[in-house]
């Protein structure tokens, strides 16, 4: 291997990829970064055993020359540590000696003991298997995982309930997450999805990663969805993550179908008293208190002391309500909510409440279960 | 107490106090803030047994008014949170019931339970005693603390170690710490100083705190040392802080008073080279090879790989020398030191590495113990 590549581009790849990195892996292999240069550019690898991040830079003459092809597995740490360091504009990557790569920069030499390629996990190209295909908006896509991912449970008691759940039916992908006490789920409508239905349960963690990844620029996001992985391309970027076995919990009989009261407010206004009134609260328990023209917060701590904030309702349809709930697990819903105002459901003292963020798609429901409390 | 005061006042004012607030203190009012509200102002204070931070706010009819006198310390981390949340501009601060403050903002009001403020440490005002004084440019103090109070042991094995000596004696005031691997010492020249010469050690913690606190402006810092505790007054802030008792080590006979060689680099250049070397350094120890022309730094770690990076030299002068030290100790120093170039200087083998920023005042030195190595 011998090529000759531009700092910017190494280390936007290497950045990339490096969230894959299994830093605490026994097995040594996985804690580096597989570099693979062929004629039509040089790809970067990173692997842990629930997902796969491929970067892959083009050549172009420009921020990227191939002299010689070559591949090999280097540490991850040393190599982003080094080349972060560095402030020459041409790094130069050699392998003169076997499995030592030789990084040239300006006035620093450095040699890495690398391992063999030909040991590291590759990213499956799906050869003898039909996946189903589907192509979406780069930044709608992660608008979505951003607000869904947020819910999944980061317990492992119930593994299942740590994933999001795509379900692909008639040209509607519709996303699922919850961890028991809330719950999130967004609709999409897919053009030119051509295959069969399928359902798969996405590790939350990993596709969140992939949404950062993305970019915010207008660009399309494939995703194959085959058994056991799921594939993410876009933009020189593929990303493999496995899928979670199991059936996602039905949630049809959650969603309540009617309500006592619907009131509608400002987003911003809302987010700033709730997470004023949270401060104060003890167990993050608030209570909402909806009157004919405002929404009432409100919380206390024993020995500390208590808060009362209030908020307009720009809208109130039905009967007044009280209800307690979880003031952080409200804030992440909101903060992950791109839209000007909030419509609240109130369905019943034991129903959760119905949070639907009031933008032009209209695609987005939140549940969230309300605390009892004694008095 | 009746207050009324900007959110932006109050938020600075707490800002400052914050870091002395005692989180985890046993005694449940070193947790709080002291809030007094006199005819001239309101100032607030906190504490730990170590050090007291007083920030005034003068009522001025602009920023802040007083209509009614009174005190009380409060919870700290509640009163901050709660305040930093809100982004109404006057806030009102209110005692209508005994030892319970009201904190009314926009539309919503907090009430916090308090304690009582005449149980809080206060600043001693110095009555019956005659401290030294003296006055110092607040941007120099910053800096020279920067510089010398980095090097100072953070571990409680030799307390005396954790604290920056200072010595005034003839119009000027050097401050020396050291860890006993490294060493930092800065002489500066005080004018207007007329009281007798003193010895004092400042717990370097304390001291990078208050320098934190002194801005950028052009202003001066009031230092008045007692028998067992300094003061620092600035710009309406007061830092109190107790001393570390004991005798300082002598460092005379440490400082290398000749040398073999001497060599001139630039400081930017080097401080890349060093950041850039020590990454792959085992033990963070890296080899320093100064030839007739440059700086080699080389490190290794077995089974990752090797280094080497070249700085060109500005100067030399004398013999040319090998020696090994702790990176990461080297590039504390060069990235607290303002200069454009740096002096190093080599006294033999077993002698501490001189360190000399060459900037305007030429006042800072410090010392490196090299590390012995078998090849």
């Amino acid at each position: 291997m011998l090529v000759e590549i531009t700092k910017d581009s190494l280390m936007n790849a290497v950045h990339h990829v490096i969230k894959a990195v299994a830093v605490n892996s026994p097995i040594p292999i996985l804690q580096g970064i597989n570099i693979q240069a062929g004629a039509d550019g040089v790809s970067f690898t990173a692997s842990n055993t629930s997902m796969t991040i491929q970067s892959m830079i083009p050549q172009d003459g420009a921020s990227l020359t191939v002299k010689r092809t070559g591949a090999i597995v280097i540490p991850s740490r040393y190599f982003y540590d080094v080349i972060r360091k560095h402030d020459d504009e041409l790094v130069v990557l050699e392998i003169k000696e076997q499995l030592i790569l030789t990084i040239i920069s300006g006035h620093s030499q450095i040699r890495l003991c690398g391992m063999d390629s030909a040991e590291f996990p590759y990213i499956d190209n799906g050869e003898g298997l039909s996946p189903s295909k589907l192509q979406m908006n780069s930044a709608l896509f992660r608008s979505t995982v951003k607000q869904v991912a947020i819910v999944a449970s980061t317990s492992e008691t119930r593994p299942i309930l740590t994933g999001v759940s795509f379900e692909c039916h008639n040209n509607s992908l519709n996303l699922i997450a919850t961890d028991g006490v809330r719950l999130a789920s967004r609709t999409l409508h897919i053009e030119g999805y051509t295959n069969d239905s399928f359902n798969a349960i996405i590790p939350a963690k990993n596709l969140s990663e992939v949404s950062k990844l993305l970019s915010d620029a207008d660009e399309t996001t494939e995703i194959e969805v085959s058994n056991n992985r799921v594939k993410f391309m876009a933009n020189g970027l593929k990303v493999e993550s496995a899928l979670i076995e199991g059936t996602f919990p039905s949630t049809k009989n959650v969603i309540p179908q009617s309500y006592l009261c619907e009131i509608l407010v400002d987003k911003a206004c809302l987010l700033k008293a709730v997470e004023c009134v949270t401060v104060m609260a003890s167990e993050n328990i608030i209570r909402l208190v909806a009157t004919a023209d405002t929404l009432k917060l409100l919380s206390r701590t024993a020995e500390i002391g208590d808060i009362e904030n209030e908020v307009p309702l720009l809208k109130m349809r039905g009967e007044e309500f009280i209800i307690s709930l979880n003031g952080k697990f409200f804030i992440d819903i909101l903060r992950n909510s791109d839209c000007e105002s909030i419509r609240i459901r109130y369905a019943g003292k034991t129903s959760p409440i119905v949070v639907l963020p009031d933008d032009s798609l209209m695609s987005t429901l939140f549940l969230i279960t309300p605390v009892r409390t004694h008095n």
